[in-house]
């Protein structure tokens, strides 16, 4: 059988464009509409994608007010795993991956969401973990200052060991129920984790069975050193931030590299599923009509902010909008997930900050197509063949319009191809990704 | 009209009684059905509950093997705002209330997810605001020790302070999505809450539009002096734990009488629940005959085990379990809300520790009555006639047998008797309770 790739539908309310809630196919009170959402997530389940994702961010995006009030993401919306738990009740298959934070979150609260999460999902839970970089996040939390870098990642590389350790308080067996002995659990099959460590210390057990999945999905974003790292370790899919297939290349077999020699894991067990922003109609060229309609969507002012926060926050008033990116930039303690790609991007085109506002604010710095589905889907399995990524984590520019195309049109055109799947092969998102159960620490043999 | 109870539906795996699992009409797996609590909250819709109410704890129930392996209570179990998430979306009209610790959460974080349930359920999301007072907890979270009393409630006040201003972040109208003029929010009807306190520091504002609710009913239920004093300023349900009329009435006019003198509020904008478990079947012979059946199934072990935890965590171990509670009881820093009347019922009825478990241990110290309909109605009549509740907080001893049978029994018979709702009222739970929508703290006029 040929190797087929690995889908993520990343909802984002309205859509991921900037401009999506002025498109006419998308719905505009998104952010508040939970039967919006069952639909989404209803035919990314027909279309058989792996899983939907959520993002999240503990902050209404930080940005000057005339920006952020023409805006729709990462303003006001569903908490993800409230929304992924009411979704689980009407979807089967599909994943349901949530975002949650390692700085502002307790592992005990967080490893209790998730576990209960795959509970009411029989097995689709995933945790896209993250360590929140925004300044406005640490705010809402009366801290005075972000945590840099490397506290952040010390704190989740600990964070995620506790999750998993709680994760595995019970034995999958424990619960007996033996009404004639009178025994609910075996007492042997109860762990107290004990741990204590530089950042956490927390007793156990974990007051939820232990998950379906054995742990949930552990999903990760970070394209820094130490997300690389963070993710070679733990990480069983990635969202990836890469622009072209050299970059994604380099990426992946960097990453894939690091799981083998230094945390002995097999790469087979985590895939790589870079963002890409598509655009898709009958023909290209009506998808570039659409794709300029979008982009005339922009405001002037939203196309400098969108920026900025991609740069990780720098702040980019002072400068002229009609000159290029200052060199060297400010120095930032923000996320530098996308900060490499665009930076390279504005420099080698020599654009304006107005130019690279408008072409980073549509797609959000994500990697973008738009094209018929023949043309869309040549490109993806260009990358997915050249070995640049196990699949991807599609974003719809808006939705639901573009998500709804992208299932009707692209997914058929790779199915044909034999490069994804016509029917669910597992029940759980595990099984549906071709990753192992994780035996308990405390299991035998 | 004559006057309505309110009636909340109070959910435990298998069941309120210590050995509910044994009997044979409990899903003995609960802990981790989802299949059950959709079938559970469906029937309790049905009958026109309310409300379903789902307790909490942070930890595992600490006590000795030989009963924590005998129970099911408080072991290992759905996260209930995850659980009343996915319970949204299989129900329509009744409330979903969970329990939230102050102590052991970030208020922005808590805000969300009630916001976000609010929304998700179109307005039936209720909060029990309760303080964790298990020294398990603590240890859950990197605490050396337990918050006394006067500590955990300091923080709880200012912790519903910070968890109501973040949720009028958005007045109701701010959400314009005007699409011509590209704006989505007024910006005017954004606010930063910029709280700074002796807990909390958290500057907003939430990024979750204003709950359909205002806010989202406020439920306590704490019997000390400062449990009645918060649920006095905030609580619009109160779970009450009173073993008769007299009691009750008293602390109905205290807490009432507390409400209007000391923070200016209508009585009638709190309902106070005691706590009733309930074993009816067709006869009052019957009824009897299946609770001593129920009480046949506790384990010697898990009597004693239960009486120590719901005094507040006193080992009683070193005691005879054949003499009296000593007198003076030892002291405890714990949980006080069941605590008063069980020492007055010991005393008075002069109980040894293994008559007062065996008690106790059924109901857990509930309030509790078996009988046939009739017997059952006439016995809740009489307090919500006598003025010492609003209502009742009912406590399926197993699930579904009881539960099923209430909703087929008696409820039928306090309807038949112009006492309870034959359909809901309105759309939310506030207004099936009779409640008002808070104004937002920024509303002008």
């Amino acid at each position: 059988m040929t190797s087929q790739m690995k889908l993520a539908a990343y909802f984002n309310p309205t859509g991921h464009h900037v401009a999506s809630w002025r498109h006419p196919r998308a719905q505009r009170d998104a952010n508040v509409s939970i039967e919006h959402y069952v639909e989404m997530a209803q035919a990314a389940e027909r279309a058989k994608f792996d899983m939907v994702f959520l993002a999240d961010s503990n902050a209404t995006r930080e940005a000057h007010i005339d920006a952020i009030s023409r805006s729709v993401q990462f303003v006001a919306h569903f908490e993800p795993l409230t929304l992924l738990s009411a979704l689980a009740m009407v979807t089967k298959r599909i994943g349901l991956t949530g975002t949650a934070s390692t700085t502002y979150q307790e592992p005990y609260n967080l490893a209790r969401k998730f576990a209960s999460l795959d509970h009411i999902s029989h097995g689709r839970a995933g945790w896209n973990l993250v360590t929140s970089a925004q300044p406005a996040e640490a705010a809402n939390f009366g801290r005075d200052r972000l945590l840099n870098h490397a506290e952040r990642y010390g704190r989740a590389r600990e964070f995620a060991q506790v999750v998993q350790g709680l994760w595995d308080s019970w034995d999958d067996d424990a619960f007996v129920r033996d009404v004639e002995s009178g025994l609910y659990f075996d007492p042997t099959k109860m762990h107290e984790l004990n741990h204590k460590g530089e950042h956490f210390r927390v007793r156990g057990p974990l007051n939820v069975p232990r998950p379906v999945q054995g742990y949930p999905v552990m999903v990760q974003a970070g394209a820094s050193d130490e997300g690389r790292e963070l993710a070679a370790e733990f990480a069983e899919a990635i969202f990836s931030p890469h622009l072209n297939i050299p970059a994604a290349q380099t990426y992946y077999n960097d990453v894939k590299e690091r799981m083998q020699s230094k945390y002995n894991r097999d790469p087979n067990h985590l895939k790589i599923l870079p963002g890409l922003s598509v655009v898709v109609a009958e023909s290209d060229d009506k998808a570039a009509e659409d794709f300029d309609r979008l982009q005339s969507l922009i405001h002037p002012m939203v196309g400098r902010e969108i920026l900025s926060t991609m740069l990780g926050g720098i702040d980019l008033s002072p400068y002229s909008l009609d000159e290029p990116l200052p060199d060297p930039l400010p120095p930032t303690n923000g996320s530098k997930g996308h900060y490499d790609s665009i930076v390279a991007m504005a420099r080698k085109e020599n654009l304006t900050i107005r130019q690279l506002g408008e072409r980073c604010a549509g797609a959000r710095g994500k990697n973008s197509i738009h094209g018929g589905p023949k043309k869309v889907a040549d490109y993806m399995e260009e990358w997915f063949t050249s070995k640049a990524c196990d699949g991807f984590c599609v974003l719809p520019p808006y939705m639901p319009g573009q998500h709804v195309d992208f299932c009707d049109m692209v997914i058929p055109e790779l199915q044909k191809r034999g490069i994804f799947r016509k029917e669910y092969e597992g029940a759980t998102l595990r099984e549906n990704l071709g990753l192992a159960r994780p035996k308990s620490r405390y299991a035998k043999g």
